[in-house]
Parts: structure tokens; sequence; C-alpha cells
């Protein structure tokens, strides 16, 4: 078992890394205040996990939310069968919500407890990849609105995130897949050695070898950890996270959401900003067929739905969150392992970059 | 103009108090960090006061959100409304929404600002006694759940509180009066200097006098600052202003949000107060009188609804949030101007409170 700490003054928290920690009331306790707990998860998990982690928390007066799964969800009326049922389980400001499933249930659960009674305490229990390298750290919550993702939502951190590695075992490979677009993400943006070590490792973590993903888990959560501290309300830094988000969003949002997975949508962006990075002159092409590869190799798309013109990534950009005072700014390379957040690029190349031929460019790859 | 400041560290922010602020732009450019504002307000108000509030912000790109009057619609319908409108007019990060109204438009303005993006900057520029000397100052928003009031919402500060004195003359007088029953609060909790000023003031503040009001809202608004300056989320002293709120609430829930307003439901569940520290030894008859005698001056109803029976204030004051580990917190009086909050009362007392004839006691108090 390993532990990470999430370094935000009062508001710090560790992330427990280990196979088995669902069973284990110890990283459970020392981080639920009252007597009540509410587990919320979905339809697919709660058959997996949902009783044995009732069976560990076997101590407190519980209830248990399980919600319709998939991103199609993420929406208001999804979070208020939470509130209906802690109102009608009588839950208190003391009580602890628990987020067991992906990154749905774990940013609809975090909002649900910012905006219960004005804030109670939760804890992240992460079952897929993504979620445990990205989505359960940091704080962000919040649920989609129809005209964008993660329209509507809080910064609130977690009392505690509990990543049981083993979880992985029963995700469906598309899903462990498209965490890896997050993992490669943070070699990308900040720690090129990683990416030397994934481009080693990739066909073990598919393989879902336990030493392999466990510090795939630690590398990525630690690079999140320390990005989140720094700048935990996304002033500066920590919008670098967000490489290949925006593109990522547009295709999201155009194919309406849960048709692409978000580590689909963001692989096929990464792509995208590997490609501007490269027409700015910032990455040679080898940098950049070096990621589209890693990317392809880890299963996930790298080209951009075919349907979508350039309109449609500049309509649905317009409204994305990284839009300031009308200016796009876009999380680009200077090199791999070196990323930032800029507005200062030509129209043009965005454009040209929209128009590209990514269908060409992933043909011309080879294997490795 | 008088201004106070209430002191959050850098979440502190100064409430303006005058009259005709509305029409000074002086008074809103230094809480503007962009380019984008939103005035949020509704129906009622819209007609008075918006266009002039428009000119006001006329420097800035604007939009204005009109939502449905009363407490009825302080729910999540309603606050899609203001989502709806800033997502349409693509307002970003640093847009700030601007709170014109009462209560509600400030708990839901403020609550949209809390979750807009997550996270956006507002101000509060309320149109009522009530929202004046209490709602718009320390944070607290969010919006109405079928089974309890404000059971969904976050403690988000405002940038700034602007109060035009001016605008209570458009105010009707029941709504007048719902504001004294909270300016009448802090008198009751921690300023027995201040409940006989009111006592010799009373007849003025309801015939509109700009001195007496100023002074009535200064002093509120000082109180209200110094107690969410100790406390901002409520552990401790906080929550005394809460006296009357928890027999109100149950008032408001049972009778349907909006048939009695706010500050007649407190202002009944304050003499349920009242009576229960008489009850306890902790109030004389004569001082439990005094306080009902003014709330009847100011024009408040003094008996609870006849329709309600004590098990109704039971059943709904059970899902209260200031019940905690399952017992039922009050605020009462250890006399005049001393509040303490307590679960440690006989279960009987509370009883006998809830079967008081209040009509009868009513009845007995006499003229002045």
């Amino acid at each position: 078992m390993r532990t990470l700490n999430v370094d935000l003054g009062d508001r710090s928290y560790p992330i427990h890394i280990g196979e088995g920690l669902l069973d284990d009331p110890r990283f459970f306790a020392p981080h639920i205040r009252g007597r009540q707990v509410a587990i919320v998860t979905n339809e697919t998990i709660a058959p997996l996990y949902l009783e044995r982690l009732q069976k560990t928390l076997a101590d407190y007066a519980q209830i248990a939310v399980v919600l319709p799964d998939g991103e199609a969800f993420k929406q208001w009326e999804t979070l208020q069968l939470i509130f209906d049922a802690l109102l009608q389980a009588r839950h208190d400001r003391k009580t602890t919500l628990i987020a067991l499933g992906g990154g749905v249930v774990g940013d609809m659960t975090g909002f649900a407890a910012a905006c219960y009674q004005r804030g109670v305490d939760f804890i992240q229990v992460p079952t897929t990849l993504l979620s445990q390298v990205d989505s359960s750290v940091g704080g962000k919550t919040g649920i989609n609105h129809p005209l964008g993702k993660n329209m509507v939502g809080a910064f609130y951190q977690p009392q505690a995130v509990v990543i049981d590695a083993a979880s992985l075992r029963t995700l469906p490979a598309r899903e462990l897949s498209a965490g890896l677009a997050e993992v490669i993400k943070y070699g990308l943006i900040c720690d090129e050695p990683f990416l030397a070590w994934l481009e080693a490792h990739v066909e073990q973590l598919l393989a879902l070898d336990s030493a392999a993903l466990a510090e795939a888990i630690e590398r990525s959560c630690a690079a999140k950890a320390r990005v989140v501290g720094a700048d935990e309300r996304e002033s500066g830094v920590r919008a670098t996270l967000n490489l290949g988000h925006t593109f990522g969003h547009a295709i999201e949002t155009h194919m309406g959401y849960g048709v692409w997975l978000h580590g689909e949508a963001v692989a096929a962006g990464t792509v995208m900003a590997l490609q501007m990075s490269h027409l700015l002159g910032w990455l040679t092409a080898a940098e950049r067929d070096r990621g589209m590869r890693l990317l392809r190799r880890a299963g996930l798309p790298i080209v951009p739905p075919k349907e979508m013109t350039a309109e449609h990534f500049l309509e649905h950009m317009a409204v994305d969150k990284k839009v300031l005072d009308g200016r796009l700014r876009l999380v680009l390379l200077q090199g791999l392992g070196a990323a930032v957040v800029t507005a200062d690029f030509p129209r043009e190349i965005l454009e040209e970059t929209l128009r590209t031929d990514f269908q060409a460019l992933a043909d011309q790859l080879g294997e490795h």
C-alpha cells in the first residue's frame, strides 16, 4: 500500500493506493466524522462492489444510492436522487458521502457533497482507471448542462481518495484504454521520463499487470497532486491538465455525452493539440508521432470523428470554460513534457489544425 | 453613505449603505473584474429598478435574467434559467452576477455564482429590508428541496453588498414588517440596547423614516458581520442567528413556501423560542412578553398557524439542518440579548412549548 498526500493546507488529504483496500475499514474510519454514511454508486458497479463496501462500513448507519450509469445521466435530475435519499434518511451535516464508481459518480457525488446542507464530507473510491488517475483527485466536481460539459459545479475537496487497484480487473478493456489517455497526458505535459516508461510498459498495463498498474497510478496521482497543490482553483498551471480537453469536450458535446468515452475524446483531442503544437513549430513531426503512436498502442482513437467539421469545433470551443475575455486559450506543448496554456497563437494555425487530415497522419505512423 | 466591512480574510468584502447608491457606478466598478455582468432580478423588481441599474452598469456587456417572483420558485428549475442565460450569452469565468431583489433572488443568484463554471463573482443589491439586514450578508446561498428549506446550497461570499435604502419606499408594508422580524432578532440575541432603541423607534421604522432605517440597517448588518466574521461556516456562534428559524422553517414547510413570508414565520418561531426559554426558567414572563409585544407592534404574527399541531412541528424539525447526530439543537435565550445554541433541554419542555396556547398568551399582552 502506498499513500500520497494532496497538499492544500487545511483541505489536504491522502490518496491511498493498493489492492484490496475496499475491504479494509482502516482506510475509511479516520476520514468519517459522524455516524452516517451514504454510498453513491451506479447500476454497473453496485453488483460488483457495493456489498463489499457496505460490509467494510458496517459500523455506520448507511444508505446506498444507485444511479443510472453513464455520462448522459451526469445532470441535475440524477443529482436530485442523491438529495432525495439523503433527506428521506434524514442525513445531517455530519454525514459522509462515499463515491463508489467512475468519474461520473465521483463528480456528481462530490458536487452533491458540496451542496447538501451547504457542504458535507465525502470520500472518493474510484473504480475506473480514468477516475483513479484523474477525476478523483483535485476536487473538481459538477454536472453537465445541455450547452456545455461541467458547466455547473464546485471546487470541493474529498476527505480521502481510496484506490483499490484490484477493481480494474472488472473494468471493460475500452474503459481501461480511456483511462490510459489521462495517464499518457501526464507524461506529455510534465514528465518525459514517465512517457518513456509508458512506452516500455503499455502492453503490461493493458494486460493488467499489478506492479505496472500501481506504478502508473502512483506516478499519475503524484503529478496531479503536485499540480493541484500549486494551483487549486486553476488560475494558472492547473490548466495544463486540460491537454486535449478543449478539443475533446467539443467532440463529446457534438457527439452527445457518452457516445465517445471521455478518455477517447481526450485522446483524439490530444492528437489535435500535438498537431497544433507541431504546426506552431514547437514540436517536431517525430515528437508528434511519438505521442500519437503511444495513444494508438494504448487502444485509443487518434482521429477525430469524421462528421465533425472545423466549424463544429469552433462553435463548441467558444463556450469552453478556458475562454477568458473572449480569447480562446489552449493547452499546447513546447516540447514533450513541457505544456503551456496560451491564447498566443495565430487563428490560422488553429484553423489549419482543424482542417488537418488526421486519418492520413495516422496512416503514415507505422507500427512503433 | 456608510460602509461596514465583513472580515473574512481573503474573502472579506464591504457593505455600502445609503440612499441612491443604485445609480452610482462607483459602488460597483471596484468589485467587477471582467467585462461581463449578468443582472438577476424578478418580475416584481424589474419594472422598478432594472433599467436604473442597467444604466449604472452601461460600461459592461450585460444581460438581465428576470425570474418569477416568490419563495415557491426558489428551486432548481428557476436556477436553471440563470445558467441557460449565462451560457447562451457565453459568459465566461470572469463574469459578475448581480443579485437585484430580495432574499430569494439573492440566495439563488449567489448559488448560481457559486456553481457556474465552479464559481464566479457576484454582488448583492438587496431591495427588501429582510435581505438588506440578513440574507445578503454572510454568504449563505441555496435553493429549497421539497423535503426541506435551503437544503441545497453553498457558503459563498459576494464581492460586495450595495444597500440602497431608498428602495424600501416601494416595499409592501407586509414585507417591511417581515424584515423587522430579523432586525428585532439581532436585539434579542446579542444587543439589548438595540432592542430598547427599536422599542423607541418602531413606529418611525414603519413610517419609513430615513434616519431610523439607516440606523436599523447599519446596526443589524454590523451585528451580522461580527457574527459571520467569527464563524463563517456556522460551527458555533453563527447558529444563534437562527433564533426562531427552526420553528419558523417548520411553519414555512408545513404551510407551503411563500404562504407565510419568511419573516412572519420567523416572528412566530421567535415567540415559540421566547416561550420555551421562559419554560426553561431562563426568561421571565415579562421578558418574553417584551419580545412578543415588540414583534406585534412591528406588524408581525405572534401566534403560530392554528392548523399546526405539536406533531407537525416535531416531524418538520427532525430534518432541520440544526439536527446533529439525531439531537435537536435550538437557539434559545438565557436573557434578552444572550442567545445560546443548545440541545441540552428536556424533551418535555419542547413538547410543552409546542402545546402552548399562544393565542391566549397574545391576548394577555396588553397594548405596550
